[in-house]
């Protein structure tokens, strides 16, 4: 079985005009996606921000509930959260840890012309292969292309019965865990 | 294929110390459970308290974005949104829409000694039988008993490979719709 990353991806991403911009950070993607990736058995969460007062709050936080708030479950799940400058960084965490290079996998909303692998396939993968697998998730309005261009994979686009499909961040990576890893 | 409610409960839901209590509102919960709600088909999306300066702030963020903001796709998702004082009081606006109870459905991030359906056979019902479902979401630490004692029917924990599973009510939410009605 293949250890499981994630990362939030504050730049380089898209924003509402499709420029590629730096997005802010939501204290509640802090709390909500570590406490998904608790709860699907993921191995690191990282927050990639390289704004120096965006990774200061974001460590603020996740010390508050380490420390001050010792043994709550906030706490077990946010020491996950890893604060990084960019995605090269996370990267290379990854590669220390590992030993070798993860399988980078991006997730969109819209359908975008990447290679793409299905729900099924890449949870089969992470259950048969030792190779990691390191999940992004764009913040803003979604991942920009220097990021897209480093992908192995594209996940396809949550959908429902529909075509509307605005799901916050926090609820896509989420429903995503939970296809690769829920039981 | 039944049409499906859900619907947010903050009153009567367990606190911390497991007494029944009247959770306050999170601003988020209204956005990203209107969100899924709208990816995944839902008909109504009920927000439950009896506090009127609450159903106040909640009406407010519904109008903001309905009004002020027309146009943007927050609006679309909003508007799905009912503010009740209790949860009979959104039973009644079930009924009067579709001329018949609903089947009710509890989640819990504990196991309960309750009638349990598991999300494959909620699936199928949705999809085979006209019957309306409308499914509870508690705040704070759950749905309180005099709520679970009207329930038909308790889904499972959401859990991955482990056992913690404290999941914000947002992302069980948006795991639960997806498991019902994900494409």
């Amino acid at each position: 079985m293949g250890n499981l990353y994630i990362g939030l991806i504050h730049y380089p991403v898209l924003n509402q005009r499709g420029e590629v911009a730096t997005a802010a950070l939501t204290g509640l993607d802090l709390h909500d996606i570590a406490r998904a990736a608790k709860t699907y058995g993921v191995e690191r969460y990282f927050v990639v921000t390289p704004v120096p007062a965006q990774q200061g709050i974001a460590a603020r936080i996740r010390r508050y509930w380490l420390e001050t708030k010792a043994g709550h479950n906030r706490g077990e799940a946010l020491e996950l959260v890893e604060i990084v400058g960019s995605y090269e960084a996370s990267l290379r965490s990854i590669e220390r840890r590992e030993g070798e290079r993860p399988l980078v996998i991006g997730t969109s909303a819209r359908r975008l012309d990447r290679p793409q692998i299905g729900y099924e396939a890449l949870r089969r993968q992470l259950e048969s292969s030792p190779q990691p697998v390191y999940i992004l998730f764009g913040t803003g309005w979604g991942l920009a292309k220097p990021l897209l261009e480093r992908l192995d994979y594209l996940l396809p686009p949550l959908l429902g019965p529909g075509e509307w499909n605005h799901l916050s961040v926090r609820a896509a990576a989420a429903i995503i865990l939970d296809r690769l890893r829920g039981k």
